[in-house]
């Protein structure tokens, strides 16, 4: 079904007004930004898992930040399971350091909102990486051992140009989606329980997700977890919870790199053209014009129910 | 055939030495431990273009840095065609800086020797993006338009760990080797001429690499690019030129991040060893360690000439 940008919003922020949640119009417009621009693993059925962490206490209501360590031009937070997008809007609003840290927050939505903030708010390149739980195998093997490794890169050219991915080739919601409709995987993205390639959606799920480019992702993946690990304090591969699964509190982490304008040089932005269609963040540019978005009905049902009960019954009703 | 690190070090040395390039033992040893851990195509075999470009005049014998801009506590400097290798040695001595943004150097060798230098000797993690002559195609066409992406990254544990590679899921050199020993190519990492996935090595010499990951991975590698360009104010894509073939000037950039130690956790490095025999890096640690290395006869034979021969004819014996 369809419903207005300004319907959806509203839907959420309302759910979110009623449980306490400090600033729930940032959320609930983040939520429909992720929606707007295609990032639908990111958009709005976040919104059941952050609202179950809510209820169950796993997440807090209100940000509190706990500032662990200054050194040269970079801080760590310590999060306290405060609601994640919240804590990173907050962070980018005007930021002086060059490299933020945070750990112990809940889910934090689309990378691509931050570095782009920090593009158009300070004229500045941003890289931003985070980890989550595990989804993604080894090749050749079936346990899941590192998440899907989001990564964001905006470069403020007279276009911002934001990069907003995952080093999975695809996400978890496609297979979920391919299944729904009856359709196989492309080959090569996901491997059954045994570790072997396969491309329906059932097995995929009890198997696992490949990274990208094979043993080559794979070592790019484990080094950028073992880099937010050691930069935050946080979790890492296996060890991380509550992400996805809000019935534990979140220990993953993430960090920021603001990097400088020395030569700002965006000629490259016309070189590029010449072989692309759409640079990275453009096609989602203009997604984000749409006023209606789609949602699963099943979904909408559910936002309504939890709009109209704040006792919501999770064990009963998910 | 195989010869003694050592003698391998002197030879090239000698070559250097003869042509009045600045600290020639820097150059060699660079070339032999890139030998060493297995980064064949940043090997012995770049004796050969640098030692050209500097016969030729495209390239410095001698370091020049010109510094363009500081900002923050960052760093750009233009190069001068200055020879890569020591540019970066000297920029990773002690710095000071955060970022260090370099353009219009020739050849740096392999970039993990630099991240790494730096997690040795400040004892933080580095990350490192550069950028070269275009090697990988758009998937689906056959016109190459980005580099290989090369990209490092360390991690100062107990134990140093370093990611070295490029983003193309091949290097040239791999293709190249293919040919020789009459062998096809690995499927979907090559395309032909009309950009058609090939395996054969002859028909892959005649179109291009392919990015890791598809699409995705080709995003990546054109934002980086184009990160890289933004920075320094490098040329990038089809722009680039000299790096490989040095009757050019070399015009590319690359720029280093070296980051905080912030909470400098890492538990992270018992948590993936369940799961991978080697962290990154590991195994060319131990490559290191040998005291011989494999030298192609043809290439060896090349050395002594140009070590006997000053003024070696290049467009007759190359």
């Amino acid at each position: 079904m369809k419903i207005k940008v300004k319907e959806a919003e509203s839907l959420v922020e309302s759910i979110l007004k009623k449980r306490g949640v400090e600033n729930p119009s940032i959320i609930a417009k983040h939520f429909v930004e992720a929606e707007l621009r295609g990032h639908y693993s990111h958009g709005l059925q976040r919104v059941i898992p952050l609202v179950k962490g809510i209820d169950l206490g796993t997440i807090r209501k209100t940000v509190q930040l706990t500032e662990i360590k200054r050194e040269d031009n970079a801080v760590l937070y310590d999060a306290n399971y405060s609601i994640g997008i919240l804590v990173w809007h907050y962070l980018t609003e005007s930021p002086k350091e060059t490299l933020i840290a945070v750990r112990n927050s809940s889910h934090i939505g689309f990378l691509g909102y931050y570095t782009r903030r920090i593009a158009m708010r300070l004229g500045k390149p941003a890289i931003m990486i985070g980890n989550a739980e595990p989804a993604v195998v080894k090749p050749g093997t079936a346990k899941k051992i590192i998440s899907t490794t989001p990564i964001s890169i905006a470069i403020p050219c007279e276009k911002i140009v934001v990069l907003d991915m995952s080093l999975s080739p695809i996400a978890r919601g496609k297979i979920i989606e391919a299944k729904r409709k009856g359709e196989k995987i492309p080959y090569g993205v996901t491997v059954n329980k045994d570790g072997e390639i396969t491309t329906d959606p059932d097995e995929a799920l009890q198997g696992g997700l490949l990274p990208i480019g094979g043993m080559k992702g794979f070592f790019l993946m484990i080094t950028l977890e073992l880099l937010v690990s050691f930069l935050t304090g946080s979790a890492l591969a296996t060890e991380v919870q509550g992400v996805l699964d809000t019935t534990k509190s979140p220990n993953k982490g993430e960090f920021m790199i603001i990097l400088p304008r020395l030569q700002s040089d965006c000629h490259g932005l016309s070189v590029l053209k010449q072989f692309v269609e759409y640079l990275p963040g453009e096609h989602s540019d203009e997604m984000l014009k749409r006023d209606e978005i789609d949602i699963d009905e099943k979904l909408y049902n559910i936002f309504v129910k939890l709009e109209a009960e704040e006792q919501f019954n999770w064990t009963q009703n998910e």
